[in-house]
């Protein structure tokens, strides 16, 4: 890559290892940052028995009540049999309710039961502890600095 | 979080669903960006028979003359099995060179054949041009800026 860059990179050493390409790719840098953070995440899900994706939909089906399967898998950008098993879990957890839409015999309408919207503000409170834990050097225009560029890389196609 | 944010995030809808409080998590921001990159970088190393691992140990190994095994775990924080099985796989494609060194019986110290460097070149320039379609619409000074901040999530114990 080519021009200027205005906040230089530190010259990194890994042990006796002399930088290689990889540390100017944006794509294996995502990838560190992806599996540094997700170790943490992971571990803070597992105790209240939440997976990445379970939460991920709690969150949509929180935000958005009478929400569609089909809109939750789009906004999620995952996979329709993945949805499919997920809202079933968190159906028989009594955390979100599934009701048939009336006139479309395909269609559901889900919504976060009351024990589902506490279960997902104590989630979330962990999430955030998980977050501040990691990115406690990083102060909040910086984080979201980030997330605006993270932002433009997978809104590229859209 | 709190705290002034210097640049906006832009309100965000897809499709019809409102913004869900993912969207202001960098794990999850973090998350996306890896799986919308990874699948055009595997796509990219698919068409020369690398994995991101292989890549990523070839990279090293080109950039590092002589390095040892357990540099190379080190240097890309994966398991030691896991590289033991990939240099097996860049020295059956005479990619490296694997040479017992001399008053230390379990160490090997690594280096990339004339073919590797070779084909090292080429499939850095495949994943240039990968980096190039999937960031495009981002300046080096962005793409500084986004690698910098990535480094800080995953440095943050070190």
């Amino acid at each position: 890559m080519p021009g200027p860059s205005r906040i230089k990179e530190p010259k990194k050493e890994i042990g006796r290892v002399s930088q290689s390409d990889l540390f100017g790719l944006v794509g294996y840098n995502i990838k560190r940052a992806y599996m540094y953070m997700h170790r943490d995440f992971r571990a803070t899900l597992d105790e209240l028995q939440l997976t990445q994706r379970t939460f991920s939909v709690l969150s949509i089906v929180v935000a958005n009540p009478e929400i569609s399967q089909s809109a939750v898998t789009a906004a999620l950008a995952i996979e329709r049999s993945g949805t499919v098993v997920i809202v079933d879990e968190l159906e028989g957890r009594d955390l979100i309710l599934r009701e048939k839409v009336p006139g479309d015999r395909r269609a559901y309408a889900l919504r976060a039961t009351l024990k589902g919207h506490d279960f997902y503000a104590k989630a979330l409170a962990a999430v955030h502890r998980h977050e501040e834990r990691i990115l406690g050097n990083m102060n909040s225009d910086e984080r979201q600095t980030l997330i605006t560029l993270l932002q433009r890389v997978q809104n590229e196609e859209d």
